[in-house]
């Protein structure tokens, strides 16, 4: 039996990105496509939880393409992994996103968030992004370099809190150096936000910010991609801080008037 | 000169928990209010980047209380750490959140996410929540705990990775045991979906989900909540999973058509 894999996204089911990753992994697996309805770019980790959601069959050149909802990329995995699908999918992948998700900012990053999801469900899971916004972007490198990497990730178990962040450059297949297993690295967006008035002289401001990377190792996701490697990161929320769980043992107390001790 | 502290949330600049933060925290310091002008629950670390922010000064019984603005609680600390506030802030809180955020929760978190921003900003930041979704809960007890922690929080450095996520048990004053620093728990939701037919009889899906505890451990932040701690957990995003990067290694390649080699 062919192995399942669910794909999503968080740029809408009609983006390239999706139709490409799609097109590609049906030559190995059966897919099924739940993704959401509309561009859905830096919703972080959120999930929709006051409103309903609608699951729409959505098709793409006269054909049946995969299921669209309302809703977020952690929405859409998590109706597909728990009403959606007949099966508990072999893998779950979210792409191919129209820009890179790199460094801290992948806390932001609602393709990354299918991902996490999946890995919550105890999946393993795949995020695909490629270093361009430009949605006329020759996809055929970037979806071949997704395939030998959903191969690999189903020849093996993954650590059961760990997913996989992939960025892939966006460059001609020759220029690409190869795959780098690479970490987190250090880059970061300096935010700052600009100021006009619209057409009614009232004051509005739009987020805009300028990049810096903070050193030039290659092991780091930014540094690997802008050289030319496609960069596989493995992410895992190890939220708490123990080393420094004892730097904050002062703010421990008892409550004296407590009348149950 | 007194301490200046940003105090943002999710629930909304509307809310009660706010509001008591905003009125306790006056005491001791100058504050500056820019929170969501609507509740903004589960919008985990969203950022608003395709439409413009609006500013607008907030006023609750006849006095200036703060600043709304139409976005999440990460672009309400974005905006005010680079536009609004006229220095660096001591501090940045968010909440008082109506329902705990504890476990791999935290991650859908907006009162988090707003303590995020501020520690990316390199700023102390703390994330306040009470243990209830009751808007008309008493919320003294809540606002003194939060009250004694930033105290606390003033005296010492944080290190500069590492926020508080900070739990109040939704129980009267004498009941309370005392503050514990906890770790991130075990706990998870198992989540479903209703499904329903409209007025029109089309299907709706309505999020929903059960709770499970994986142990006991008063360490563990929602088991010492349970038991009446103020939950006090350090919060790090360390993302790469560095021990694993070897059983990734099978992935990496060279590309033998790459012509810059």
């Amino acid at each position: 039996m062919k192995p399942l894999i669910l794909i999503s996204n968080d740029d809408g089911i009609n983006s390239p990105g999706i139709q490409h990753l799609a097109i590609k992994l049906k030559q190995i697996a059966e897919i099924i496509v739940v993704a959401p309805d509309r561009e859905q770019s830096a919703v972080g980790h959120s999930l929709t939880m006051n409103k309903p959601l609608r699951v729409i069959p959505f098709r793409k050149n006269g054909e049946f393409f995969g299921y669209a909802v309302n809703g977020t990329p952690a929405d859409c995995v998590k109706i597909a992994l728990t009403t959606l699908l007949p099966r508990k999918p072999d893998l779950v992948v979210s792409g191919i996103n129209h820009g890179q998700n790199t460094a801290i900012n992948i806390l932001y990053s609602g393709t990354v968030s299918a991902s996490t999801e999946g890995m919550l469900f105890g999946i393993r899971s795949i995020a695909f992004s490629v270093a361009s916004h430009d949605w006329e972007l020759e996809m055929d490198t970037a979806s071949e370099y997704a395939l030998k990497i959903v191969e690999k990730a189903l020849e093996i178990e993954f650590p059961k809190d760990t997913f996989l962040n992939v960025n892939i450059p966006a460059v001609s297949k020759e220029s690409i150096k190869g795959i780098k297993v690479t970490k987190v690295g250090n880059g970061y967006w300096k935010d700052f936000y600009v100021k006009r008035k619209d057409p009614f002289n009232r004051d509005y401001y739009w987020f805009s910010g300028e990049y810096f990377e903070s050193d030039n190792q290659l092991i780091n996701d930014d540094i690997a991609v802008k050289n030319n490697f496609v960069s596989v990161t493995p992410i895992r929320y190890q939220l708490t801080n123990f080393e420094e769980l004892k730097l904050f043992e002062g703010f421990e107390s008892e409550n004296k008037q407590n009348n149950t001790n």
